[in-house]
């Protein structure tokens, strides 16, 4: 089934323990793309960007099936820019620089042929770019799913609930989870964000895996793959939730047992992406690799 | 099989967010035995107490089935004790008052009617008593687990990794885990501290579950129940370790598949240790509730 994701399509640079990239691509959009790509081929892309922008990205977004009708690109105008650095333990980072550029008045526009997605990722973004998106969607979608950040928690936090009231499926951090429900236990913040809206709730953990809150107090846990080396954790949570949302459009699914499998997918694409800088493991994943971690993920969990 | 568990029986005082206790019976030894007796009834115990000593806990752990008769009772003396303190969080503490009284010279004798274990249970203590223990059992064991913690890291590295050298399973924590090895990614910690000795090490990462690390790159992953509330975290590594070991003991079984299953049962049963202060709710827990517990897992973690 359809499925329309839109997000943010940028330039990063970043700074690990383990060296620095210049200029690359990023941005919530790319990662989620790149995921869904590898599980789902009726994908499409509303993002903006600048005239910068390394164009070489989109072809191979394209050539990966996905539809990239719904990316403005902005004549004169410059992408959207972050440079972070990332501390030694890999776990926290500080954002060296932030220019909006092209996203500081991003109108999305959905594309014809795109208005009426089964499935809909809104990546991080601003809330008011997300509720825009959910307002020009001209059906009702089978699943909406939404990441978003605690920045937009410190800075506009009623914009952000009106969105959060919209949508199926929700994706944060479990810090996010803490600040968004102003609880401690994981348990009772899933309840409260849960009587926002979404049904579901997905808490990312990052190394500690990812919990699953669904109705009548369903849990479901997956764990992150331990792994040798972290070399960038840029875009994990991106991937993540691009290869749940993916597998599940792919299988015209949002029932909870098939919800389990797509965070079992998500955590192993999102266990690839963090082996290289940016998107570049996500782009040489291939499939018999993601079912052979697929596999590992099974083993690590089963008893 | 017959199970030794040597290790503290002390008292503890415990500050938490929720309120304090007086002096109440603790000690890794106080929780280990305590769990194994859910699972087990061949545990003997070998441990050292003052005469100021609750022992009304020792008869309520005989009538478990735990054989005390390797309890020391050291008349005029005083047992050890334990101030602490947690944050907000629950997660991390500060040791208000540490006496170590009894166990300063603790020389641990073992029934002769115990010497020859199937299995050990060397809990959190010095490793000189540890490294004592190990050499008066007359007949080498299946499985020798130990715990131990990062404050003999620190001021007995030395005598820890002679004892660690010794050991067949190793349960630390994350923290002292990378300490230890002095690696942060804990696969590659894992490898580094299984080339130290033991075959076997599990990962206790509290909320975060814990990893289960065998030969041959083997990885198994449980998670931690997610909680309503942690009321006191006090005891959850020792009962996680206790439920491990005397799920194993019940069963006779060293291979990683049983201990899989066993890290499962230590986990359920640290689920319920943190619900109350102290031992208090271990001491209540019933089959069927840690059957409905095993049940809870089971659900959690299966795709």
């Amino acid at each position: 089934m359809s499925l329309l994701v839109i997000g943010s399509v940028a330039f990063d640079a970043i700074d690990t323990p383990f060296g620095s990239t210049g200029k690359i691509v990023g941005g919530a959009a790319s990662y989620i793309s790149l995921a869904t790509s590898l599980l789902h081929d009726q994908v499409g892309l509303v993002a903006v960007v600048g005239e910068d922008f390394d164009f070489n990205f989109v072809e191979t977004l394209n050539q990966r099936g996905v539809n990239t009708d719904g990316l403005q690109v902005k004549k004169g105008e410059k992408s959207f820019f972050w440079h972070g650095k990332y501390h030694l333990d890999m776990n926290s980072r500080d954002t060296i620089t932030t220019e909006l550029n092209v996203l500081g008045d991003f109108d999305p526009i959905i594309p014809d042929s795109q208005s009426a997605p089964h499935f809909v990722m809104l990546g991080n973004l601003s809330p008011q770019v997300q509720l825009k998106t959910i307002e020009r969607i001209s059906q009702k979608p089978k699943l909406v799913v939404m990441d978003t950040m605690n920045f937009w928690m410190d800075i506009a936090l009623d914009e952000l609930k009106e969105v959060i009231a919209k949508v199926d499926v929700l994706t944060i951090n479990d810090e996010e989870a803490r600040q968004l429900s102003g609880e401690y236990s994981l348990r009772k913040a899933a309840r409260i964000i849960q009587a926002m809206g979404p049904q579901t709730l997905i808490i990312k953990k990052g190394e500690h895996g990812a919990l699953l809150f669904g109705t009548d107090d369903q849990v479901f846990f997956c764990p992150a793959l331990p792994l040798e080396e972290v070399f960038d954790p840029t875009g994990a949570g991106d991937t993540f939730a691009g290869g749940f949302v993916g597998y599940l459009a792919s299988k015209g699914a949002t029932d909870f047992e098939s919800m389990k499998k797509a965070v079992v997918y998500g955590s192993a694409l999102a266990s690839f992406c963090v082996e290289k800088f940016g998107t570049e493991r996500l782009e040489s994943v291939t499939h018999d690799e993601l079912n052979a971690r697929l596999s590992q993920f099974e083993k690590m969990m089963t008893v």
